[in-house]
């Protein structure tokens, strides 16, 4: 099959797991995109770019400025939140939300998506357990998805091949997910998650992002590899 | 009135006018967002400026590389079309088109919508003039309003105020836009529309974009101020 796909690739364990779904399901050739959007580190970029060598993927890394916009903790000073109870996690819309993040992502994948003729657009947003943020929502998907087909020359031109978002973890556990990367062989001790590392890089082990790793791996009944602070 | 708007902001005459109308409709503050993604040139960047402070906006320029990806005469290295007929300007999709640029840049609008809270952004998109263009078309804009309404937390936690865009020229003809400027006391003079300036920023007069400002100008019987190479 050369059927073209891009995979938005944040290098944390969803987007790790997304990837080898694309993989997986012979998707060739592979288009990987990362964002350099002011985040606190860059151990999730150095992540996506070994994730993206592993599986022969042409990767891009695009810079943006949301920090310009402030808003977020993962982007402004703002302090990350540690410990929160599940309740809380689960409640609300955290601080933790960068602006219309999604958006902005999925429109540089679809201008990237023109370019190389892809018509497969795969990210790794979790509605269950992200159900705080707006933009990991099934609806917004599948919005994405209709203006993806009104918004550029590929769908416009061909309306018979649309182009479509897949979302293939939007109804899994961060169990389920798990299982179903290291079925297909992903190796999670490449992937980073935590949205307040060491300045080498180790995990903090008690932000949102860290809890529901952890609670993920042990609900998965698969030992973690990630290295702890 | 403290409504608040956000205006994209090129610096060319549709932006300019657009400008014009929000102020002129009452919103306040004003917003004004420009992008720098590898134009050719920084004429249209100044000019924004220049257009933001005249309306005491507060002007946000970001800078995205669209470059990278390649695709448009406008940010890859192909020559810039001269000298079109108006059938051949009317039918196609452009080379100068960039891949899903107003996806992009309608979604940094959002993001900093959602910080400054104004729910109502401001496009000046026209669907006469460029008909090629996919992002152009009033079904790509009420799309984008459907998933602005899903995307963010403004919207998704006071459903009763949605966000609103506004595309006040979509429907206009350039002469059209230009009496509505002028009428409003846009100085056209101070904006900049050529795909391919000299190095000082004098448009050359040939390109697409410089035979629909000088057409419009003709058609509305209004003197055009624009110095010609």
């Amino acid at each position: 099959m050369t059927r073209p796909a891009l995979i938005l690739l944040s290098g944390g364990l969803d987007s790790a797991t997304c990837l080898a779904i694309a993989d997986d399901a012979g998707f060739n050739p592979l288009h990987t995109l990362a964002f350099d959007y002011g985040q606190r580190h860059c151990h999730e970029l150095t992540a996506a770019a070994k994730l993206a060598q592993l599986h022969n993927a042409h990767h891009r890394l695009v810079h943006i400025d949301l920090r310009a916009f402030g808003g977020s903790a993962l982007t402004a000073d703002i302090d990350v939140p540690k410990d929160r109870s599940p309740h809380d996690m689960a409640h609300g819309i955290p601080i933790t939300y960068v602006p219309a993040r999604n958006t902005v992502f999925l429109s540089f994948a679809l201008a990237l998506a023109e370019v190389t003729r892809s018509r497969d657009i795969f990210i790794g947003v979790n509605a269950l357990d992200y159900s705080g943020y707006p933009d990991c929502r099934p609806e917004f998907i599948a919005a994405f998805q209709s203006l993806a087909n009104l918004a550029t020359q590929m769908a416009t031109e061909d309306p018979e091949h649309p182009v479509l978002i897949h979302a293939p973890l939007l109804h899994l556990t961060k169990a389920e997910i798990i299982r179903r990367g290291t079925a297909l062989g992903v190796d999670y001790a490449l992937t980073h998650s935590c949205y307040d590392p060491t300045p080498v890089g180790l995990a903090c082990g008690h932000c949102d992002s860290c809890a529901l790793r952890r609670k993920g791996f042990a609900d998965a009944h698969i030992p973690d590899p990630t290295v702890y602070a």
